[in-house]
């Protein structure tokens, strides 16, 4: 007997039907024995039926409200799969992010999840109901609700499982499990049985939208093994562990991209101390995400400044680094949003040299232009223009054989 | 300047543009100087497209979690007309029941208030907010989310005003106020400037839908003055407030009349104490509400017991007394649901004798059959057959020259 957390997205709670799929699907886990919580997102559809009537209330939703709002999608959820579990003669009860105590902080519509309280849980669990716990939510310490922003349901999940000391969390989306890259880019992509946190944070952070990073990095951290598998089909999906229970491991494990990003570049900034931080500071407090961050020597005891955010933060992160950019006498910020990332990703890179060197070749041979690297112990992260992503993710596919299982190391 | 506590209802806020609406009238009290509360319904629809989902997924929805499911539309219209408030510069804040913890009992779907915290929404308005509220809902003691059934809205309206010792609390309305009957029955109902809660929580309870009647309960226990306006209109609406406040009394004040009950008679119950309770207290544990109770003596030392439920808790009710009947060796069991109950309402009877004698003439000059009556010290209600509905209600109005302003007592 195990405790397994699943996680169903919007679209395998989209209909009345689905939902009782998924009731039928929770059943057969109780009936081979094993306790069962389940996390679920709201019906497909309904964040953004919600969001649409926010924006015609308010030019920019204000951020606490926003959450009010969007959570009851969730909630919504939760009610109908737990009615859906007892017409099916299965004991079952739904939570609220509030109501199970997911403690964040205050950061609205992008929250972070500090604590849980497992109490009420565990003795539903012990009285023999399914727990349904809406995702995507949390309250803080002052009882206002916050949400944690999109495919923040994967978070939950995984820190609900990790707070439970769970066996297993299960997503369960519309695809099957993960890949060596994206099959509609690429059509002889082939799914992986496994594959190691660290890769999946990578591929995750460099643009695979199978899960949410933040729930890899919690299931790496608190080491919850992670299972994605589709709700639509039987299969045994991609499993996601720890390192040393990967046997057979390939030196690349996928090619990862990322359509979203945009690139911004401060140059000839006086090269002194607290540089990055008086740049990045201002857009952080903003809560806006950096991804890749570069910096070079420029001319004349300057230094050039590159980094890249969503493309949603785009305008709003050049209008402050503009005035940050004036404050420190820099000579120019520049930025280009039509570029893509593209990674290579495997943590059998740590032992085989040459694997940039191949990756920079392959795609000079392409003619592709590379206009920033960034470079992690498992991964390489190269910029390029939007307008090459297709051919440098079938061309990285086709070089490191990721369509071939055999090409592993013992 | 005063506290004013303003609720409206599912179709005063039926899309965004009415919001927006209720927004601008929000406004123009806190402009006049009033410090305000708003109580919302759910987006009119939006529960019955709830209770909707739920029903496709279970026969009789869970009652828990019936409440986690349709407080969710109540929670986004406070979202929503915070949004419109503070898009209009007005800073405002959302709560639901939870939130403001309106503590009730456990009741799911009819539960009571038991209590209200008013601190934090006291500390909003002190800082020169709109506090938005959730109407119809309230959570118990253990954190679950409860509702207070349909019409609830306005139950927390006035608890919440009567809580914060509110100087008025305004129900808005798709009527423009309380009328002498209902207008689609008898064209020449005429709308009322004042009434006393007494007379308001009979013309409730006989069938008069402008008002929830635990609202009128809790206004009078509180003595927090209650006025029904238009939310589509302006005007001064309806007055509820003491007697002692109202000036010019009439002697009658209204026809009430409800369709919506079904009267069950057990007969020939064997006469012994305990037998009301022994019949009722089973209806009263299933939380079914009972209107009117008769009690007779029938022949041979045995009792006649009438009384009258919803017409949605008919057939429930049936079975309920038919198995009370068997344990208490009544003769018979008896039901008539095609009956609709017609009163007439007023604190002048009191001062006035003959006004039942003047109605039951009336009545029997249209040959009208008159199968239950009850009285209480302000109404008098009779029971016929639903067809004589409309016949009654406008011979009444017309008796007791209800159309005239001038039927004034000094």
């Amino acid at each position: 007997m195990a405790l397994i957390v699943q996680k169903y997205g919007g679209t395998s709670v989209g209909s009345v039907e689905r939902i009782g799929a998924v009731a039928d699907r929770v059943i057969r886990t109780c009936r081979a024995g094993h306790d069962v919580v389940v996390v679920v997102s709201a019906m497909s559809g309904e964040t953004n039926r919600l969001l649409d009537l926010a924006k015609q209330l308010q030019a920019r939703p204000n951020e606490r409200e926003l959450d009010a709002l969007v959570s009851t999608g969730e909630q919504v959820t939760t009610a109908l799969l737990s009615m859906a579990l007892l017409q099916r003669g299965q004991d079952a009860r739904s939570y609220t992010g509030a109501q199970v105590k997911i403690t964040t902080n205050s950061a609205f519509n992008k929250a972070r999840i500090q604590s849980i309280d497992t109490q009420a849980v565990m003795g539903d669990l012990a009285a023999g109901r399914v727990v349904v716990v809406a995702g995507f939510q949390g309250v803080n310490e002052k009882g206002d609700i916050t949400t944690l922003g999109r495919g923040g349901s994967d978070t939950s999940a995984v820190a609900i499982a990790a707070a439970l000391n769970a066996d297993e969390c299960q997503i369960y989306t519309d695809v099957d499990g993960v890949y060596t890259t994206d099959p509609r880019v690429e059509p002889r992509a082939r799914r992986l049985d496994r594959i190691t946190f660290e890769e999946m944070l990578e591929m995750a952070s460099s643009g695979s939208k199978v899960l949410q990073i933040r729930s890899v990095e919690f299931a790496g951290k608190y080491n919850v093994p992670l299972r994605v598998l589709s709700s639509f089909s039987d299969g045994a999906g991609t499993l996601i562990t720890m390192e040393d229970d990967v046997v057979e491991q390939a030196v690349i494990s996928g090619i990862a991209f990322n359509r979203d990003e945009a690139q911004l570049t401060v140059k000839g900034v006086p090269d002194s101390p607290g540089i990055a931080y008086a740049i990045l500071g201002p857009v952080a407090e903003a809560n806006i995400e950096v991804d890749m961050i570069l910096q070079n020597m420029g001319a004349d005891n300057t230094t050039d400044f590159t980094f890249t955010v969503q493309h949603v933060d785009y305008e709003k992160t050049l209008d402050i680094v503009r005035v940050q950019a004036e404050a420190l006498g820099a000579r120019e910020v520049s930025g280009n949003p039509k570029i893509v990332k593209v990674s290579v990703v495997g943590v059998g890179m740590r032992s085989h040299a040459g694997i940039a060197a191949k990756m920079f070749k392959v795609l000079a041979d392409e003619k592709i232009n590379i206009r920033m690297i960034s470079t992690s112990e498992i991964k390489i992260s190269v910029v390029v223009d939007d307008k090459y992503l297709e051919l440098a993710v079938r061309t990285l596919h086709d070089a490191f054989e990721l369509d071939a299982p055999s090409a592993l190391i013992g």
